[in-house]
């Protein structure tokens, strides 16, 4: 079924799933759909200059256009008081699509209520971002060769990571998935992500000494504590609890893959050239994998 | 007679108006005319996400490209201690038009007589704001049917607000019409444009109460109270005076309008439905409108 | 010889700079070639709102498009402690030619030595600029008629003025070359500047008074006091010492041009009428070649 907005990564089923992957893969090779004349509004309420320039790059790729903003809680009506709902209903008449990045969870289910053309979730607080999910998985797709039968460790912020979760929603539609959870105590991932994964019989563990289980991965999902999203007493305490280094890197099996959704800081303590060389280091194909990914998404909307 | 620049409403003739009005009417429809290769320099030394983005939208929808900055107070020269003069005379060497937004009344004069390229006015403190009071007026013309003999209320913050004085001037230039000024005295409706109604032969009044002239009314301009240009002692006496709400709506004639530049905020009190099934609220046709006036703006500068 | 990246002046031979030079001629009067479907990202971690519509515009008018941020310092993943290196890898999966510009020294080539795609200097921090030493020199060429058997003021901050840097080292590729530098003591060249000249057979000359020496110059090359970049005390000593008036301009001999990077504040005390008329204040017409030498720098990276 064609869903009208992206807001949360369970909305895609499997067949849409695999029809973006397949998009993407063509449009590695050349680009034959065209966006011309199309606008995409990318309004940003929490900087991410990353996250923008990957989706301003993939409407520009298509022949299309871009307005938008790099700080709008600063910089828009936000600071004069004006409601979500107001600004969305008067953008979605200037733009084709919007992509939204919100400071609040459930902002962009607000948004998607009130625009007239498609919102897409790019990360709101510590809710969502389903389009980072969707690169991660064809990255998996690629990498891997499979989507069913993994072992995944996901490692780090859990709690307000919302990359982790928009991912494990995607991991829940297929087979013979085994999650594990390597975090700090205070930063486990929440009940309301288990209690999905129990729903869709998908195995899970909790574990806190991350080399333990690096052998067992089929792919690392390593992520970034998150400074802006917590206290200092929390992120003192977890900053230092997981890093990856040449050693336990190599604990990996072969055909394993380290993924991460950047910046990473002080958790990949690699070289240069071991990124560059170690066929395990995944993350930065992953980052260009979003630029595919995310041009056939817009095409999935707007074509 | 062909302008050359845009920086007060009164500056356009009614015959120019309707041909901006009339155009504008086409685009709705289909954009046949295109601005292929031009550039727009979108400088706004105050942020303002809504009229920026309403600006670049009209550009990139007749072909053309945007450059610009969206807050050129703290981003450019500015802070360097360049005159405005000498930042115009540079950009306008790259770019095909100007649109500006600035902090200062009589900015934009400034501003056109150094550019070697087409300046529009796009708010100069508490100055003109002429492509919002032609949005207005377009609006008016649509939603009315006519632009003689119609009874007008301007409520709010009229000593500030730059739209309310934008718009003034161009009603002077239309016939049997009557401005009720409706405002806390502290915020009353300045000489300048008195006095240019009373040069006009344009019939205004100056009243405190809003709900006993509501029925009278064809068009309701409300403002908001824009704490940003007052004190806080004016802007808490102010905030609370003048609210339109689903009871005093009720008081309108079925054919009045209610309009708004927007953002609002509280003056503003109806619920999203009223919003949107009251045929008599109209501000979101309005800002849609922005796009199609100042496309039609762009082709009269450029083509 | 064709270079990958653009970090130095120095690494453009004098074949290359003419080549520029008459790219830049053509384009003033028509633009052929063209960048359709090309992505400039203009990465700016220090706002400079008029270099990077410079370096946008100059994209647009070929026909390519743009990505960017004008304040990443503050709007990106630097912010989450990412390093520069991993931002341009990133970037440069989404674009095709970087334009950066960054408040530490030595950036650029950090970003050539990952980039994937050709890295423009736009500026590091008290390092170089070239792109504007190189519409510097064309200016001189065009206003001059020759880049031989010339005497060069440099004038005021020349110890933290990137843009002298840059333009000694492309001097230094020409023949009968007399460079003057004009300064306080305490922000005089540096002494690789120096070395430099030396090695390449430079004539310079070190001078505090600036008005002696005006009758000699071919050129005189003002420069901004940067108060971003010194101690309040340095700034107040020399931001006096050295004033172009009325009264010195004519001091210079006709044939004489007076340019400045800009923004200028108080060293430049000239009216608009004398800026206009006198054919011998150079410094607009240099801002607008930096259009076209750009224009030209494009099409030599990416055609």
């Amino acid at each position: 079924m064609k869903i009208n907005h992206l807001t949360e990564s369970q909305q895609l089923d499997t067949e849409t799933i695999f029809s973006i992957f397949k998009k993407a893969d063509e449009l590695k090779i050349s680009i034959k759909d065209t966006l011309d004349g199309k606008i995409l509004a990318a309004i940003f309420y929490e900087p991410s200059t990353r996250t923008r320039l990957s989706f301003e790059s993939a409407m520009l790729r298509l022949g299309g256009n871009v307005i938008g903003t790099e700080n709008a809680r600063e910089f828009s009506s936000v600071s004069k008081g004006e409601s979500l709902q107001d600004t969305i209903k008067i953008i979605s008449s200037y733009a084709d699509i919007i992509v939204l990045r919100h400071f609040k969870e459930g902002s962009s289910k607000i948004a998607a209520s009130v625009s007239s053309v498609p919102v897409i979730n790019a990360g709101d607080g510590s809710g969502q971002h389903p389009t980072q999910a969707l690169l991660d998985l064809y990255t998996i797709w690629k990498e891997i060769g499979r989507l069913d039968n993994l072992t995944i460790l996901m490692v780090g912020d859990l709690k307000y990571g919302r990359t982790v979760r928009s991912l494990c929603y995607l991991l829940g539609k297929f087979k013979n998935i085994k999650i594990i959870f390597i975090s700090p105590k205070h930063l486990s991932i929440k009940d309301d992500i288990k209690d999905y994964l129990k729903k869709h019989s998908i195995q899970f563990d909790e574990q806190i000494d991350l080399d333990k289980y690096l052998p067992k991965a089929d792919v690392v999902y390593m992520t970034r504590i998150q400074k802006e999203r917590m206290s200092n007493g929390e992120y003192n305490k977890a900053k230092e609890m997981y890093k990856i280094t040449e050693e336990n890197l190599a604990l990996l099996k072969n055909s394993a893959r380290l993924l991460h959704p950047l910046p990473h800081v002080s958790e990949i303590d690699l070289s240069e050239n071991i990124e560059e060389t170690d066929a395990k280091v995944a993350y930065f194909r992953q980052a260009k994998n979003g630029l595919y990914v995310r041009m056939a998404l817009f095409l999935y909307f707007l074509k």
